[in-house]
């Protein structure tokens, strides 16, 4: 791989964009990268950190064991605050809670299932606790849990998604006006122009999932990032609806459970044909017919593969670039 | 009803925003309305029109005698540019590409057809075309077709909708990178806030078609109106993805259509339930039960029945002051 400049020539400034979200984690950008599993090894998040965004640890497809060896070794890699995704329907996830409290990990985003039974366990151990919803009416509940800011993600992104289907451009306006903490944007974000659009939204930052999926340091199979960077329009959708809503990029597997549930299949016959391992079997193994493949909407729409500080400062640049030039357009008005 | 100031005060500045579709349609803002049918009258067109934006009248739900009378009464009531949106399946339609020709009109929008069969013709006669599009394949192919610009519209859009359920933060860049004429957005935009973030998409103006529905002078009925104003998050679905995708207010017949899905209803099956005349039942005559009500999924964020010509200088003017401030966030950094 060729090396690129960002590594050789030092970022134009090491001043802070100063807002709720870099204030609250202490980080220069208010750039996220989602703890996906399969995907988002401390490597990648080491990487995400010490370019001034932030990067998360998927545990949710870790043994307690990996996540151990995750929390060691993101250390040694960035002094940067860095955080850890955890699904709160984990079955071991009371080793999970335990983990990140015995390696003070500064920042925790939970996902999938209730923020009141662990908020105020993880706020006592100093750490700084986000949530991941998919309505104003979720919102509202993870703010009543004490949370410190939520994550909005609309129906365009990858992985599971809310049973409303609000898109980013109608959730994020409605739960940052609602809401008194700091609101990131998720879904169908992955450039500095949709960084500008969810900011204008009203959100305090951006997390950006599909889009560190395709950076080297991902751990992705090669076979998952080509295959995302190879997709179209209208190459993800969103599946069962009826048992637990997920975007999965169209293949084998995504078309047999779609005929599985358009025949009228049973949420057990469901759960059966979902089967263990199809995540990991696609994502991390890199079998493109019969694994199960989460990725964002916006898959279509990327084309390349990059060193994730690469992505982060590219993003960066362009957000300034397009809020800079839309504010150009104005003086003469 | 209380007189706004709106039209007391004189705008703050005749001067035209400078972009291209301010220019191509020769327009002080590039904030289009939506032809929607049943809704958008000539007294709505003309109010947006007369404030700076663009108007357009939706022939999809008129008889070409209807569309006469529109089109006289809106010559009457302004002397700014406006245009007719018609659908390309309308059974009439070699009518109502007759009667814009014969009065002139200055704009024309085509939906739900090919681009290819009429826009020789009406480009031939004067006219600017605009084709609505769902997909960056439809758009390529309207610019083929020679169309003056496209509007992009996206998941969250009320009414007729496309099958890949493209958001608009996917659609939209998607299409500005890839087409060389303007980009218009459409689906989720109802504010200044979602408009700035339309721009940063990459579009040249913004329709909306859920806002103005609810303004005074829409000839929607006050109880389709106020039932927009009253729903929550959540209260809109796309139905019908068989036969025809279309985004509506959940009420009785809805979850008729949807039952009818569920349980596996013919083409045919559905085409009958849908029937005759339930879009006017709906939003015409205001039977909430029984009717058809086409409104996009930015319906739970709509709170007021404004003027048109306040609704026009509320999103332009909160589309400036989002930008500025924006922009002035920056200037610290």
């Amino acid at each position: 791989m060729e090396q690129s400049n960002y590594y050789q020539t030092p970022p134009k400034s090491e001043s802070q964009f100063v807002n709720r979200i870099t204030g609250l984690f202490g980080i220069r950008y208010p750039i996220i990268q989602a703890g996906m599993i399969w995907c988002a090894n401390a490597e990648l998040v080491a990487a995400v950190s010490n370019a001034g965004g932030l990067g998360l640890i998927g545990s949710g497809s870790m043994y307690p064991e990996d996540l151990e060896r995750a929390l060691l070794l993101v250390k040694q890699l960035t002094s940067k605050p860095y955080g850890v995704n955890i699904p709160l329907l984990y079955p071991d996830i009371d080793k999970h809670i335990e983990l990140v409290i015995k390696y003070e990990v500064p920042i925790v985003f939970t996902s999938a299932g209730n923020p009141k039974k662990y908020t105020a366990e993880l706020k006592k151990a100093g750490i700084k606790v986000v949530h991941v919803v998919s309505s104003v009416k979720f919102a509202l509940k993870a703010q009543e849990a004490g949370v410190d800011a939520v994550v909005a993600e609309g129906f365009e992104a990858g992985g599971h998604n809310g049973r409303d289907e609000t898109t980013t451009m109608v959730l994020i306006p409605s739960v940052a006006e609602i809401l008194d903490i700091p609101v990131i944007a998720g879904g169908g974000i992955a450039t500095g122009k949709s960084m500008a659009a969810a900011m204008a939204l009203g959100a305090d930052g951006v997390q950006m999932g599909s889009r560190f999926v395709c950076s080297i340091e991902s751990s992705a199979h090669i076979n998952f990032k080509n295959a995302v960077i190879n997709s179209n329009e209208g190459d993800t959708m969103l599946r069962l609806k009826k048992l637990t809503p997920v975007r999965l990029l169209k293949n084998e597997f995504a078309d047999k459970v779609e005929n599985a549930e358009q025949s009228g299949a049973s949420d057990i016959e469901l759960a059966e044909l979902l089967g263990q391992g199809r995540s990991k079997k696609g994502m991390f193994l890199g079998d493109m017919k019969e694994g199960e493949l989460e990725i964002g909407q916006v898959s279509g729409y990327l084309h390349n593969i990059l060193p994730a500080a690469e992505i982060v400062a590219e993003v960066w640049d362009e957000f300034v670039g397009t809020v800079r030039s839309m504010s150009a357009k104005l003086t003469s008005y």
